[in-house]
């Protein structure tokens, strides 16, 4: 069964406070107190390749649960990390390496470690929450028609970065050092939080890819998107690449892990969010458009021909 | 290593907030927001037995998740659950019990869903995170020289449920099912939590141990304990298995599991707790006193001679 799917038939029912946002939005916002939390739970295998670099997978998972917050407009204050491993993982030695790499992401992010837990576990997994006070968070499901969809930096990279650390993708040392980073080291925009409140009428993180997270972002909503292939932007390094390797951009562009910030926003809005995209040093693309429902949602490749991606992103099916 | 060393070698350090309680007392607390915050993580044949009855391991773990908050004072209002299994542990048979078990808990303790996870896993687990609003919490290190020590409830019944249900222990059909249900379903004093702030000085709920437990509650201080076998109140029906089964009290009173409130008082709140225990229906027992440091931590069998306790109780080490 689809995560969603258990999501809906099971767990829904349990949460018809206003709070949890009908389990719908990543993240539970209780008004009266201005607090926003976000829950996620990584494991080894399947939202991080494996523990050789501890000080590398603890960053990623942890700006994975802040990008939860800071693409809502929420700045974090806390988190709060629950462990689960053996003597092998919580070994001294990476212990020493996750605390050092958390000092860091602490000082780079303003957060601070609220609580957490750990266990023994032979299967290594990280539970992680994060906090923050806001008096408002931008919603999912609240794109009008005609919106402009927007995304932040570039797509894709991780993707590369995960095929290199697979060993499926061989290139030399220069670009597999860019792409592994990309894939550990995603950028959080927290200066651009705030600003989300100005101009975006719906917005959500890229966790599980550009397509399925555009799906998430209206899926209780009556419209449909249009995206443009040649919009969607991908770095220098994976440009180079796909060429050097013969590959399709389509292949790497909803495939997750990118955790940029995905918003809609009134085409009036143009002009600021391009002012604030060059006062802040953020790259922001304008990849596609809301339409109504009566349209089908999708995907125009370079020459204007309708494209059908088979594998939208990733998701969970027990 | 121990996972009291884990925290305080490579996590305290980065909890310098005042709300992280120095990750010293099962709570986050944040005086400013009023708000309280657990997070723990269950694991299958660590936290609970087997997943054989979902519907009540589901019960087990949130209530041992709400105890932290309620033997602090803070009555939940929201828990979060993130569940780590397989197609065999969340088959919908499973998720069902677990979504009606869950309904069941929340009319019972007034609290709702906030959000939470489902990730796939061949390990079972669970973090279960839970939410309350508070003006003040009961802290641990508060105990004061010469405060009586108190605890709610029995204590034993939860091991001898573990026992029977690992067939340690074989004993008749009545029995066996009220251990069980006592592993199970720990009772929480919601009733007693805000009464706590009128008479106890310092409080922690035993998950532990009561002396592991009595040990955190002033690992702090410079104090030490004595407690009374005679006075720690177990059950009839652990007292007709023990005398039954030719088994020593000594075994059962600190193995942890019992989810009972340990909290410590000055003498003159006597009377209080007494009057307190009798409206609300809950058994609290007097079992021992705080004493200075320069006394060793003793505990003091029914013919007055000293007994060492070999296994205090449970705690991981790594």
């Amino acid at each position: 069964m689809h995560e969603f799917e258990i999501i809906k038939k099971y767990f829904s029912k349990l949460a018809k406070n206003s709070s949890a946002l009908k389990l719908n939005d990543d993240i539970f916002f209780e008004r009266s107190k201005n607090l926003a939390i976000s829950v996620d739970t990584y494991t080894e295998g399947t939202h991080f390749i494996n523990f050789k670099k501890p000080h590398l997978v603890v960053k990623k998972i942890l700006r994975s649960s802040l990008s939860d917050l800071i693409c809502k407009g929420v700045i974090p204050k806390y988190y709060f990390i629950s462990g689960s491993g053996n003597k092998k993982t919580f070994s001294k030695r990476n212990l020493k390496k996750v605390s050092r790499s958390l000092k860091q992401e602490q000082k780079k992010f303003n957060i601070t470690l609220g609580g957490g837990d750990t266990v023994i576990s032979n299967k290594l997994s990280f539970t992680i929450i994060s906090l923050g006070f806001s008096k408002n968070v931008i919603y999912r499901n609240q794109a009008k028609k005609d919106d402009d969809i927007y995304v932040t930096g570039n797509l894709g990279d991780s993707y590369a970065g995960l095929n290199i650390l697979k060993k499926k993708i061989i290139t030399n040392r220069y670009l597999s050092s860019y792409f592994e980073n990309r894939y550990y080291l995603p950028e959080l925009y927290v200066n651009l939080s705030s600003k989300l409140f100005l101009f975006a009428n719906s917005s959500i993180d890229i966790s599980d890819g550009l397509i399925t997270d555009l799906e998430k972002l209206i899926n209780q909503q009556k419209l449909s998107f249009i995206i443009y292939l040649d919009k969607i932007p991908i770095s220098n390094n994976l440009n180079k690449l796909i060429y050097k390797k013969k590959l399709r951009k389509l292949k790497f562009i909803s495939q997750g892990d990118d955790y940029q910030i995905l918003f809609t926003a009134n085409k009036s809005k143009s002009r600021i969010i391009t002012k604030f995209a060059k006062s802040l040093g953020i790259k922001i693309s304008k990849i596609g458009k809301i339409c109504s429902s009566s349209l089908k949602s999708q995907i125009i490749d370079e020459k204007g021909n309708k494209i059908a991606l088979k594998n939208k992103g990733y998701y969970h099916t027990f």
